[in-house]
């Protein structure tokens, strides 16, 4: 594991979703760029002394000296965004697998380079796009594909946070989330993009997953609400899909009271679906003029998608950590596949990696551009 | 009554909601520019033979020679939108107050001048946004409007139906709801606006109502999904408020599977609210970092105006017609107020009017020059 | 009418109930026992003064003695209850047809006599269970008798209220609800019982009425909880029906935070229902490894007895005043059958009558008797 | 980990959720009474081999020898009822702490008998009542034991499961739960109760864990549903408390369509508390005549006990397996206060025990008894 140490959110995140399923063990990591606190870390977490670097790039050098049966198979990325392609780039070329936690990169060219090297390297990638990990998102995107709701016509992605409804990164907030709130507000880390980067791709994202289809232009309100901070802090996109159908996505970190409510909708002619995180066990289906019908998690009705990424019986409720721990089981699954030589299955293959990746960069590129111009609609590549 | 006979919708709804209360009573009517429909409805509706007329100039006519005592008081109009400037200014400039379905007019040039009509007769005059008579949406605007929630940031307002989602109107759909569809869709009866027209009014009325605010600039996405149609049947659009806020609202009748459940949020610096016609007895009050509160109906703590728009006790749901009634219930208190030369209270003034009219059709101008724009931002007057 | 005069809440109620289709109009009444209460409430109500009356004994027989194209039909009676009887005996006697409040009346003996009376009379009765009236109850009960779930097995009604949480009752209260706790708690005016009564009456109905079974042995703990109460205000009743199927109700008013959030569910060996009326207008079916479904009024897939009782098309809430219009709504369109010698629709006479009254009072006597016994079962009749 | 094998449910929860936070580990295990299903199991959980037991006396012996800081601290026992308190004993006698399923034993008996040994050896026990894990249900218990909804007078629990409505233990039944029903359903292996055991056990819990108070008399109606099943599959429990208080508690397996929706409701002179478990991340506070609150996990203003059993942010959903871990958390943190001599925090020390054991116990002899009685209550102990 490159980075979270002390502080960190995301880093505990991974590394409980990591080890759910047995599947993965934590080995080595270098979990802060002060080897001090990568230090303490590593001992917090039981890890091997020596296992514990004081950087990543010393990680990589003699994680790769190990013998193959020794030395780690995966690396997973959890840092800011600025510092994801450059500890990618060397995993991949040293012939680690690559976790990163999204967005791919600090920018889309940056995005682009790193896609060529993970083609190049034959190593496998996974990108944390979380919400793609929820069964009742796959059986959505499973029900969609079948075509029984007929041509798709509207997919409508809510993404509401309220938690930057102030000023929290100002030096002197002193708000226990200060930190997340910090870097994700800088540019010098984030990017261009504040809330966009940050949760807008993962709305853009479950719109192309549970849909099939690709955003072809976008026209975008992007605003900074906060008073002093550097970012865009909200945004609603029009979209409009290489299908001809269209919708919106909006994400906010704003909208005071709202936690963490994902939600996407999808119609097409006959019919469509419905998931929100809150209720992220239920997976609502409508029909014209037919009663519509409740989905749930570990039942023997579902598809095989989201029956594969279920661990327990239907009424107990499983949440983020599990969607979470689904990316990394799956990845596991495939990576043990390409070891064994054996054809991976289509449920192993679910999972997001430097394709999704790179489409989120140009999203982050178009929708921060699609803000500041007068244009209406602007095209995705 | 002008309008509402055999296979109407909204004007059976008018008929409950104005005698709902006992303030109000149904005394004659031109329900069909047929005269034998209009009879043929009129005793069904128990009216007097002679009070049951052939058109509205005429009903218009004979109601103003009667004494005053026995003479209507109040005009109800249900027509679609391409009868409702000739009737309203006929039933004002002859001294009787009105109630007319939305939208104001055919367009907003027609409706401007029924403005400047209305203004001058003195009558009272009332637009049924039925939105607006429902307890809870009234509390919600109370409570935007205490100033509790700080500066209002965004405001989203959905208007999700599917009834259109096929081409009902099709002169062969041999649907039950055809002849609902058939003028809706219809550019010579409805207008430029179908969608937009029926429904977003509605949300922006809504919008704007709640919020306090007054919208100054839109981008929309108009689109006609179902082959065939003549008008508009969905669309969303981003808006900028005066304030500085911004949101969006959409409203699509192509959503399949989707009934009515118009929705609205509002947030500020602090918190905010949530409403929805499915969960209509309650409003969802959020906190930044504090619990979100459920308001209900009926309840002793509830502003003034929920109160007075409430008929039994907490827990004893009221619904669309209650709302409708409310309407009707306060413009009969302010016209008896007006008779009786007394003040009415601040709650029985709260009804939608002749001014929200002309905002409505200053929106279906503008939202569907801004779909066949590629400007970004329109703005509105 | 009989009762209802200022103070009252069920009367307003009544009213606007029996008008709201049309069907029926209020033309008389003996709103209270002190006749210069009753005028009043008769002013207020713009009745001619002629018809309102003193007394109910007054009202039954000078109405009695009017052509009888001018007489009153119907004789709607929302008194306490030891004021049921006798002047739903004189109506009957004098060939009106009856409305009457729940329960039937004072104690069961009354009942029975009155059940002997009704039958004998020939005149029609109907005894209001509001929520038989609500379209998704009556919707659970036809597919229940479908058998599509096969045999039910369990029935579970809830129904909560927490407003005598307090002794609100007592002289000096001073709450607004005085006046409805006061005779509901008095043993003089209400009977043996006081929640069981008041609303175990409509929860035992609502089990009989959904279910197509028949309670025949009971298991109650019926408690005072509110010191100085003087009838219980809350209980739990174990159930066993003739088939063999068992379940429970409860109903108490001491839930502070409660409202009135009635709900039943009924299981069978497949699948089942479950209706709240905080959710009046959805019932979900539950079916055994199979999605759940959300039946909806106002939908053309609802069964005839859900559509008949509807005035709205879906998404349009319905609410309690609906609900009880449509036992008023029904009554009317059996009594004018009679009249016109034709046959009634079996959506027509779905409304709760005598029998269910001689029922419920049954109920109060044992599962009064029940609460004070140290036998475990007592068997109803 | 004692049981736990191929085709067990509970064995792959327990192992999920003692390792989820890092402070447990998985070093050994006798996985089936058939020494070759335990290597087997030990193998695809990556144990040493030799740490894999063909017996659980095997297994407590020979880890017995091993060095102080090689062999396991804490037993996990996984299997039926009728292998509780054998392997229970053994681990406490041979000084390893235990985590136990519930019920704690096969009869009420054993249960004080290994009730007596636990306190004995002063050892740690944890028996696995789930539901008091979840970080909602301890705000519940906090927010009803801080005093501030006054004395306590109603207890509501649900348990309503579906999953044993066919007679899935047949032999010929095929079905994937088959295994699960049969050890529940087969008295030689749980005890005298089927559902009560199960499932009613965990509801009686909660209720005591929730309110804080202690049920002193019981009124049972236990049934037998499907035919053909040797145990009860269903009941409803009337509740009397220490404190006055009274309920009532449900448990079912035969309500078809419902999967595991474990409610509580308890209410108070001023106010009280709802939780279910599929909206496991929320607790609805109620007041009388006041807005009803939405309390969260992950948020600030909720009591330590919620926030130190939650890892993730605000709206990331926590379910089962975290409530499940927290069981795990806690009983660690407490070891190694112990280890260290250090006084465990109250957070720490707030999870169920052995006396909980002994109580559910009592309960099953007595709710059985009471099913089989006249005899309208039945006192605990």
């Amino acid at each position: 594991m490159i980075g979270g140490g002390p502080g960190a959110f995301i880093g505990g995140v991974h590394r409980i979703a990591a080890t759910m399923d047995g599947e993965i063990e934590l080995v080595c990591g270098a979990f802060s760029s002060d080897p001090e606190k990568s230090k303490q870390a590593g001992e917090q977490l039981n890890l091997q002394p020596q296992r514990v670097y004081g950087s990543y790039k010393e990680m990589i050098r003699v994680e790769n000296d190990l013998p193959l049966d020794q030395r780690m198979d995966i690396v997973s990325i959890v840092t800011p965004n600025n510092v994801h392609f450059e500890p990618a780039r060397l995993a991949l070329e040293n012939g680690f697998h690559v976790v990163l936690d999204k967005p791919l990169s600090f920018d889309w060219k940056e995005g682009k380079k790193l896609q060529e090297i993970a083609k190049k390297s034959q190593m496998l990638f996974c990108l944390t796009h979380t919400y793609t990990g929820y069964p009742m998102v796959k059986e959505a995107r499973q029900q969609v594909l079948s075509g029984k709701f007929g041509p798709i016509r509207k997919i409508y992605v809510d993404y509401p946070q309220g938690w930057l409804s102030n000023l929290l990164e100002a030096a002197n907030s002193g708000h226990s989330s200060r930190k997340q709130a910090t870097w994700r507000t800088d540019p010098a880390q984030s990017g261009i993009a504040g809330a966009m980067g940050d949760i807008g791709t993962h709305a853009f994202n479950l719109a192309e997953y549970v849909s099939g289809l690709t955003v072809k232009k976008i026209c975008a309100d992007i605003n900074t609400v906060v008073q002093g901070r550097k970012l865009d802090d909200d945004g609603t996109v029009l979209l409009k899909f290489d299908s001809g159908a269209s919708g919106f996505l909006y994400a906010t970190q704003i909208a005071a009271g709202e936690e963490n409510n994902t939600r996407i909708r999808v119609y097409g002619e006959k019919g469509g679906v419905e998931w929100q995180q809150d209720m992220a066990n239920t997976l609502i289906v409508k029909w014209f003029e037919k009663p519509a019908e409740i989905y749930r998690t570990g039942t023997p009705y579902v598809s095989s998608f989201a029956q594969h990424n279920t661990r327990v019986p239907a009424g107990h409720p499983e949440g983020y950590l599990e969607a979470f721990a689904n990316l990394y089981r799956n990845f596991a699954l495939c990576i043990k596949a390409k070891m064994k030589g054996i054809e991976p299955q289509p449920e192993w293959l679910d999972y997001p990696g430097v394709d999704e990746g790179v489409r989120g960069m140009m999203f982050i590129e178009k929708v921060i551009e699609s803000g500041n111009s007068q244009k209406k609609w602007i095209e995705l590549e």
